[in-house]
């Protein structure tokens, strides 16, 4: 749900194609939650990064991206891990392709709680476990972890835009820590 | 996952300019597996349409259609239900978002389990207690409702294409009924 | 969750014996939301009990209480329903036995987010649609249905006793609400 | 659901006390379906014990055992995974405490899919991927990894005693394996 998008996968497409598109169809996504997990599997952080927003704004946001043609979800999440949090990353992709929460954003703030003015988009959303060395990668500025309650104490979930924060705590709900 | 698809929402875009869509971009569908309960909430019986696939076989399938631009999941099962079963069949649509399973349809067999020669389609598969008269509708030749063990020790299963009968195994696993 | 299990169940066993066992085993039990949905399954609102807590408290609450030996969970789900809700009220079961959440209640306060000072129990918890009339029973002093926003807006949450809140907020997320 | 229960839990009680308590209350359990996993989260093998059931019979078996009272659910299904993969295998316990499918075990065959004639057995199942060395442990005399397709064409299923078969089964289904 960033410009990444556009940059890395428009080429694609003309930009004038994929902006086309999306008006006329809604999109596939993945997003992923990036969490560190103590031994029991137990969610101990929750990884976010930071970038600028469409806008100009700076915003936290999740690992997000769009589902190719012909790709697997699974690749899509590998990819988009990869993509944001670098190759040294190394995610746990969930057992069961079923996601935790689905989000359905839309250009038209309101109808959901989720908007992207660029698409309707629907996101199918994983929490995946990141072992090994991760780093912002390309148009991100920062990667940071938080502990769940330093994240449920500060005014980090308020630094999301587009419903990223929903995302966070249906994550945590899901997980049982909230 | 038929004909419909094309013939209702390809009214949408010209034919060339859907099938020219469906190369560039995974399709966002909806599958419902249409299903009456007993009063304790158990599946005791699985709808099943029978209509023409489009190599001209005569097949079973489960509910199952595009989701439209802006248009929300919740509203596109709704739709695609009283598409297949009619506008007096009452659907209870699910508390939840989150599908039981989630099919890729692939155009090329053995990339997973479903296929879908037309499109890579990624669908979000639901089970609906749908109550009222349920009829079948514009190309379906039939509606019929199977009680469970019927299904499971017939032939009617393998009589599904491009991977409903997985759809509908996969709903009953997770129903608890097999 | 409540003296009504102690009442309407304790007649299986001397009450002595039942304290006993609940030293030695972790009980399990369900917890049941009560919701009214919308036409497209998503939900308008949720149905709380005002009773009298353990401590003398007057406490907002779920519908919730054991499984009995020999027991389904469905049968457990209706007899619950029926037991808080009244006989006219008519449960939609959901169709898969799986719970939106676990409730995992100790007697020490803050080994989990859910406290139960007479035993510990395993809850398995359900959101379920009831139609019908429903009336508050027995040891309950009311019955109130709360429009989601309400809810989130109000004190009512707070009101809520050994981390009923966390569930009834566990359910609206999975649910897509929040 | 095994001897090793009563061996290894019942020194918590007198073996006629335990007796006596399965007559009185369902008794909570965890199942465990031990997995391979390749890089992108899907199943490659499945791990089944081999070991003597109580009548006697050699019979394939999934990681299952009580939950112990003032246990938690995820100390439970690493304590039972230590119990029989050895104390060098390496779970990945789940981020959510959510199963994948719940079993209902009864002493009469027939009321659910799943049979336990000591007891009524309340069980959360789980798809656990393990890492690290795994060995059998006391009572088991063997523990085999299964290739999935490897499983699903051959007779080991069948030797699943108590309705085992089935939740792999259901793990499989869950995980978009069959």
């Amino acid at each position: 749900m960033n410009r990444t998008a556009v940059d890395t996968e428009g080429s694609w497409f003309e930009p004038e194609d994929l902006a086309r598109l999306r008006r006329k169809l809604p999109i596939p996504y993945v997003d992923v939650v990036p969490v560190r997990t103590d031994v029991d599997g137990s969610i101990l952080q929750v990884g976010l990064l930071l970038r600028a927003s469409g806008e100009g704004r700076i915003v936290r946001a999740i690992v997000s991206g769009r589902v190719l043609v012909h790709e697997s979800l699974r690749e899509a999440v590998i990819r988009h891990v990869e993509k944001d949090l670098g190759p040294m990353a190394m995610p746990r992709v969930p057992v069961s392709p079923v996601p935790f929460t689905v989000a359905e954003y839309f250009p038209t703030p309101g109808q959901s709680l989720f908007t992207d003015e660029r698409q309707h988009a629907i996101s199918l959303a994983y929490i995946v476990p990141v072992d090994g060395e991760c780093a912002p990668q390309e148009d991100a500025l920062d990667l940071a972890w938080f502990d769940v309650q330093e994240l449920l104490g500060s005014e980090v979930l308020g630094e999301m835009a587009g419903g990223h924060d929903v995302i966070v705590r249906r994550a945590l709900s899901h997980a049982g820590m909230i």
